[in-house]
């Protein structure tokens, strides 16, 4: 069922990862245990088919199913957000065009990415691409992925198009965070989320409006109370949660003897836990036992204050 | 109908571009009118789906309409080599399968682009594309798309798999084409192909089997002519000739204001020329009318050996 | 005279820019005059010769007789430090140890940038410094300018050299900065010091000891208060000086035609206020009269705190 | 004395390295023993200071030495050409003025890259450097270790001013060099010549002057040879002479187990020839004893038609 989207979105969206069998093909068990989990640990909304989401690699047809029962798992509980991250304008509208037709709350849109474009051309397509959205849009600013930047010029030119609501920051550089957000100022309703894990505690205490860590796919309660004590103006829990976040990632994303794509290691913990499988989709691949060997030792140290699902 | 594959595949093979209608459905005329074009010119084969082509940019129904057009078209003529840029491996494979059951004799991949990968990655992927491809596999070298190289020794040990059987080297520098030429020497049957066009000259010269250039999407009979003479081993005509790549070079992709992507020059080219339509795919915009101002003066300046199609 | 470097050192250490005549030689009233605008400001130390100072950019004379008078003029009052960004290791050392005679209190040393180097050799080259310097060293990460990131682990492990005694982060990227954080937790000397004004309030409300920031060579009383908002966990103090400096940033930094190098506008509003001229070493130019004019318009509407020396 | 520069200079200039020993001081009998070798081996030139030469890295002592030296060694035989890679205007002048007076005859220079400019600034600068130096300078086009690229029309705008007399691009990029070399096709006495090794034969054939090929410290024979045929446009000896210059980079330079720096495997094989020692400045480091074996091997292989030194 649809759910309205709260303007400005606010909180702990997880970007959550896509649970997969061992034939690449949507696990619907899996996908169920990791939505309740997220809601149990308290988290504001659902953020699928992004990069966490492996959602280019991922076939079409596992994209529309994806869509299809998470919305219908999530129901009225928290609003489900659906990742844009497609190379072909019109398959990216076909995709938004499914989001809302099952009740998803926005769309989180990446420019197509095979192609260098310049900042006109980059504005240019997010404002079509607004005109043409069933849903409301946010910009998705995924340079390590995308190799394009969304200038500070360019991101608050298109804030002021009526149908762009946010912007979903992953460039890793606050500065450009803080120069964008200054540039909106006067767009109260417009959503100002990050994107990492270790920049939510400092983008919330300085003013932004949430996060969509991956982390919270693991520890949704871990996010949302560091989230909470960030809105409080509680610097002491703040660095103490911030820190454990810090630790998390060390022991979850850097872990790896290889360096490439922390999402190896989330997909990892979770199969720890009994929530998911580790599938990842090709040219991805696992990781090795030694790591993971290392991630349980990790998740072992830690109260999830969620019961696991085994 | 089925057209086998040459192996080595030698001469020039035309990295088509992909005639469309201004609502960005495939044109049927514009295909028919430009392989015709094409063929007349002398060509040794088309290259669909590639950069060149867009094929990232376009949804999945006009990729398909186009290999099976392409096919039909192209008849027993000259081989279809079909592009694979897909994102998600499912879909790369229906695409191969797609272009096999239209009698396509080959693909050339690009490994999904949109996460960083490893070297071990990539040539895990390529051999389990190999294995599951029912068409023999080009790699397809496309750094300044995709922000991956296929490290040299990464393409020796690939081009050992039974079912790889070429590198299509779009990465601008000739000393990693050279030293995979090198590393490849054991196996005669492998085709070493360039991308560039102003590369063409001296990649045949000094051992390349042929190249994709662009370029003789408009001028095909003068690089049919180059790589000829360069089979030859005549030095004179050939320095003559590329001279001419060059400036056709400098005219159509180097006039842009913008520089963004050297394919809207090509596209207006063949739009001056009456074959197809400028239209291109977003977020990719037309150039300017001085722009086209230019190109068109250029094409008035040179001899095109074939009649204009208007 | 010898100023004996706090540990940690804490604070606003302003990254101060070089004031040159016009004919590129060192301007020692210009000099004194910003050295006593940034201690009458209040900051905790002074940086010479880094990224801001265009130490690269300088004659080896001028280096020297920076140092020399930056450390006569400071005196006793705020430690100096010094930027060793050379590409030579020995004339790296010949900068040490001509900071060590004028009394200055350590360097920051950047790794030899032209030749891409991996980890390894960064380790050893730090620890190799480390031995032979004659004042404690700062590692300096300028991955913007160096184009080598100094890696977590690289950082960490150099960390644990007797004479390596903090860092200076100008990544842009915070995680980088927590990781390192949180991996020299048992380090309670090591001082944490971040680059970009931008970056100052999160990193001190996180746990950094201070920063650099360029910004503080115009405006630093109010670089100093935010600073001691921020260690007093002012939230709200926090972020509203946070959005005066993101004004100030905006204005002074990106108002550039040409985005090309921040420190040109550094320059234009120093040379506003009447504190050195707006002379940069080649082939960095000068801002357009446009530029210039919007600065000083922004200078116009803010209170300085401090007199104006013109 | 004095070398009057050939315009256009033409053949195997050879970018030579700089003999070093183990306190990084400049060793005089290594020196001569390669400037013997070179010459003898038939180059036409010899090209000090430049990336082969680890200029940057070396102290401007050593910089000095080396000037001088290098011109008394070579009197009157070999043109000798100075590398100017300083990042400040003043010391590269200070360089220029040394070559001049110590009889050099042309410098190559590369922009100061510490910062990141555009392509007016470096414009400026080049005019600026021409305008100053005392000798005839050429454009050095090295984005590898620069991180600048010098674009097609700035290099051909800056070929026009009187005392920039030619070009050393060392971008890989062969469709780079050809534009240039289209868009100076009216100024038949301006140098076009490429820097890598394996690109020597392919550049020469359609039209380039020479080159600066660093294997050529090793084996000065084979690429003159090389040279000579390209020039007679003999294309069967031209690609037998380049499959084994590829198989010498393969050998001398990619046999590290660690990528950094093919510089490395240069020295090595000089050392084993008993030409000069390995040593190299920091923080490049040394090859291990089983690639400095696998060199020998490669080396012991081959007919080096000139005698070795030991």
């Amino acid at each position: 069922m649809k759910h309205k989207l709260p303007t400005p979105l606010r909180g702990v969206i997880t970007a959550m990862v896509t649970p997969l069998d061992q034939n690449l093909n949507l696990d619907p068990k899996g996908l169920e245990r990791l939505i309740e989990h997220l809601i149990e640990g308290g988290v504001h909304g659902i953020f699928i088919l992004g990069t966490t989401g492996e959602a280019p690699n991922l076939p079409y047809n596992v994209r529309s199913a994806l869509i299809q029962q998470s919305c219908e798992i999530a129901g009225s509980r928290v609003p489900v957000i659906v990742g844009i991250t497609d190379t072909s304008y019109q398959d990216a509208l076909r995709m938004a065009a499914k989001a809302h037709e099952c009740g998803a709350a926005a769309v989180v849109a990446a420019p197509p990415y095979y192609f260098q474009v310049g900042q006109a051309d980059l504005l240019q397509y997010f404002k079509r691409l607004a005109a043409d959205s069933p849903l409301p849009v946010f910009l998705y600013n995924a340079p390590l992925n995308t190799h394009l930047w969304l200038e500070v010029a360019t991101a608050i030119e298109a804030a002021a198009e009526p149908n762009i609501v946010g912007l979903k920051d992953s460039g890793l550089n606050m500065g450009y965070f803080h120069a964008v957000r200054e540039g909106v100022r006067s767009l109260p309703d417009f959503s100002l989320l990050v994107g990492p894990d270790d920049l939510l505690a400092e983008a919330v205490l300085v003013g932004a409006h949430g996060g969509m860590a991956g982390g919270s796919n693991v520890r949704p309660r871990l996010f949302v109370e560091l989230y909470e004590a960030a809105v409080a103006q509680d610097v002491r829990r703040v660095t103490a949660l911030h820190e454990q976040v810090i630790q998390f990632d060390n022991a979850v994303y850097r872990s790896a003897d290889d360096p490439h794509n922390p999402l190896r290691g989330l997909k990892a913990a979770l199969s720890i836990l009994g929530i998911c499988s580790a599938a990842l989709t090709p040219p991805l691949r696992p990781i090795s036992n030694g790591e993971r060997e290392r991630i349980q030792q990790y998740l072992r140290g830690v109260d999830l204050s969620v019961v696991s699902h085994s």
